[in-house]
C-alpha cells in the first residue's frame, strides 16, 4: 500500500483526464450529468491513480467512518493470548453498542508499523485507535500524539512523560492482594516467581509483591525466568529444593504458576496444603480440575468498555471544534487503573475450593 | 442505528438546507467555493440528517473500503473459543497481506442480525463478509446471496441446496482417522462421546465414527451429551461402568475429552494404557502436561487464508463487471474441505508421547 507516495487528489484526477475538478466531482456524485465518453475517461483516471473518493469527505471533518482501529499482533499458532482475545471481543461489543465498529489490521512491531496507523486515518477508514500490548517506552503513543491522532491504550508505557490516555489493570495491587491472602492463611516464607527485569507489566507485579512483604514484615525471595511452564517449573524446583524453602509461590502469570504447580506435585507436596501457588490472569487453564489455581482475574470487559468510552469522548471533543481537528497537543487525558480480583481455588485453600463446588 | 429508516441522500440534504444538489456537493468537495453562511447551513443539515458523504461513493462501484466484515459472536466471559479467536487472527493476517482489513461488528443471532450486514454494505464500510459459527439451515447465506452480497463462510450450513461459498474442516475424516489410530493400537471396543443430535458439526464427526466402525468391522457405541467437561465425565463414567466397557473413547471435542480423561483417572485406569482418549480441536488444553490429550488439529490458519483468497477472487469478478454489481444469482462457488491432523499424545499412546519429548 502506497504509504510513501503522495495521495491522489481530485485535482490530479482532473489533470490526468483533462477535465475540470467539477466534472470529476460530477462523475462521482451525479454521473448522469456527464457524457458517457467523458465519464469513462474520468473513471479510468480514478482507477489508474487509485483515487479514493472517500478522501474527499475529509474536508467535512465529520466522523464518517465510525470505526476504531485495532492492530492485531501476529498470531502464534497454538499459542493462546486469552487476555488479548477477550479484549478484542470487549471493544467490539462496546463499540457496537455505540454504533461503532472495530477495524482489525496488522502491522510490524516498532516504528516500521506506524505508517499503517497514519494510512488508516488518511483513508478515513478509522476515527482513532485502541492500542494494546503496550511496552516500556512504547513509540506509538508519542508518534500518534504528535500527529493529533486520537487513541486510548489498554496498558501503560511506564514512561515518565505524558504518554496519552490509557486504561490499565493494577498489577501491583493484585499481587499485593495475593500476598495478603497467603499471609492470612499463615504463610510466612512467600516467594515471587517473576519475569526478567525490564518488562513494565512484570516489574509492576513484582513491585506489588515487594511492597506487601515490607508492609507485612516478611522476607522477600524473588526468582526470575521467562514466560513458560518449563521456567516456572525450574524456578519452583530450585526454591523448593533450597535451604529455607518457601511455602507459598506467588507467580507473575498462570503459565509460570502451572509450571510451579507441577514442581510442587513432583516433590510429592500437596498444592494448597503444603505449598500455596497463585497465578495471574485467571486464564481458562486456572479453573481446570486438576489445577484449580488461585489467580488474579483482570476486568477485561470493563477495560474494553472504558477504552471505547474514553476514545469516543475524545472524538466528540475533537468533533466539537471542527476547524482545529488533528492539531497536536491534546489536553492530558485522565487515566484509569482497574483492580484485578483474586479468584481463590484449591491451589491456596483446599477448603475454599471445596465449599465453592 | 437507523436500519429501518430511509438513508438521507444528497437530495434530502439539499432540500433541508434550501440549496441545489450541486451546492451540497460543493460544500463536501470544494467548501472554499461556497459562501460561509450557506456552507454552515448545509453542514448543519448534513449533521441533523446524519448524512454520510461516503454513500456518494456508491455510484462509483469501486471497492473503496478494502475491508472484510466479520461478525463477532457475543463474548462469554472466561469461556474461550480458541478456534474462533485463531480464525479472527488468521483472516486479519491474510487480509493484511492483500491490503485489506477486517471490520469486526456484532449482531444478534438469527434474522434480527441480518440488517447489520446490509447496513455495512450500504455504508461501503466493507466489500463483503467472512462468516463463521455457521449452523444447520443458517439463514445468513441465502439472505446474503439474494442481495448479491459477497461472502465466504468458514463452515457449512449442511443444507441440500446451494448455500454459497464455504471453507470447512472435514470432521468426519478427522474422527475416522482417530478411530483408525486407536484400532491400529489394538482397541476393538471404541465408543464415541458426541453432542446432541442436530448440530451439523457434531453429526458430521459422528458420521466419520460410524463409517470407520463399519469399515473396520467393530461395533459402534455412541453416547450423547452437551459440550462440557461434566457431561464428558458423566458419559465416560456410564460407559466405563457398563457391562462391556469400551477401551477407547473418541470424543467430539477436547472439552468432552478432558471430562472423559478425568472419569478414566477416577476409576484408577491409566489414560493411554488402559483406556485411550481422543479429543477434537487440539486446544491449548490438550498439550498441557497432566492431560497430554491426543486430538485433531484444525488447519485454522489455512482456513482463514482460503476464506480471504476466495472472497477476494469473488470481489475481483464483481469488480470486472461493474455495472452489474450486486445482482443476485452468483455462480455456484467452489467449496473447500480441509483435513484436520491427528496430534498423537500419551492419552492414546504413552510411548509416542515419551519419544516426542
Amino acid at each position: 500500500m502506497a504509504t510513501g507516495r503522495r495521495s491522489p487528489t481530485l485535482e490530479s484526477v482532473a489533470a490526468a483526464s483533462g477535465v475540470s475538478r467539477q466534472t470529476v466531482s460530477n462523475v462521482i456524485n451525479a454521473p448522469d450529468r456527464v457524457a458517457p465518453p467523458t465519464r469513462a475517461r474520468v473513471q479510468s483516471a480514478i482507477e489508474s491513480l487509485n483515487y479514493s473518493p472517500n478522501r474527499m469527505a475529509r474536508s467535512l471533518r465529520t466522523r464518517a467512518s465510525r470505526a476504531i482501529g485495532f492492530c492485531v499482533p501476529p498470531a502464534v499458532p497454538n499459542r493462546l493470548n486469552p487476555v488479548l482475545d477477550r479484549f478484542v471481543h470487549a471493544i467490539a461489543d462496546a463499540a457496537s453498542a455505540r454504533g461503532f465498529h472495530v477495524l482489525l489490521f496488522t502491522a510490524p512491531a516498532g516504528p516500521a508499523g506506524l505508517d499503517g496507523y497514519a494510512e488508516l486515518m488518511a483513508q478515513q477508514a478509522v476515527d482513532g485507535f485502541a492500542l494494546s500490548e503496550t511496552v516500556v517506552n512504547d513509540e506509538r503513543q508519542a508518534w500518534l500524539m504528535e500527529r493529533g491522532i486520537p487513541f486510548v491504550a489498554f496498558g501503560r508505557t511506564w514512561n515518565d512523560d505524558d504518554s496519552g490516555a490509557w486504561v490499565d489493570v493494577d498489577g501491583a495491587a493484585g499481587v499485593a492482594a495475593a500476598v495478603d491472602h497467603v499471609h492470612g492463611l499463615g504463610h510466612r516464607r512467600i516467594a515471587f516467581l517473576g519475569w526478567p527485569r525490564g518488562s513494565g507489566v512484570g516489574d509492576d507485579r513484582l513491585g506489588g509483591y515487594l511492597a506487601a512483604c515490607e508492609r507485612l514484615g516478611v522476607p522477600s525471595l524473588v526468582a526470575r525466568g521467562t514466560e513458560s511452564m518449563a521456567e516456572g517449573h525450574a524456578m519452583a524446583s530450585r526454591l523448593l529444593g533450597g535451604p529455607e524453602p518457601p511455602t507459598a509461590l506467588v507467580c507473575v502469570s498462570d503459565t509460570v504458576a502451572l509450571g510451579a504447580l507441577r514442581a510442587v506435585a513432583r516433590r510429592n507436596l500437596a498444592p494448597g496444603r503444603d505449598v500455596a501457588v497463585v497465578g495471574f490472569d485467571d486464564t481458562p487453564f486456572a479453573a481446570l480440575p486438576g489445577f484449580e489455581l488461585t489467580s488474579l482475574s483482570q476486568p477485561i470487559e470493563e477495560a474494553g468498555r472504558t477504552v471505547v468510552r474514553m476514545l469516543l469522548k475524545h472524538l466528540e471533543r475533537k468533533g466539537s471544534r471542527r476547524g482545529e481537528a488533528h492539531e497536536p497537543g491534546e489536553p492530558p487525558a485522565t487515566n484509569v487503573l482497574l483492580r484485578p480480583t483474586l479468584v481463590i481455588r484449591s491451589s491456596t485453600d483446599p477448603e475454599a475450593s471445596r465449599l465453592a463446588r
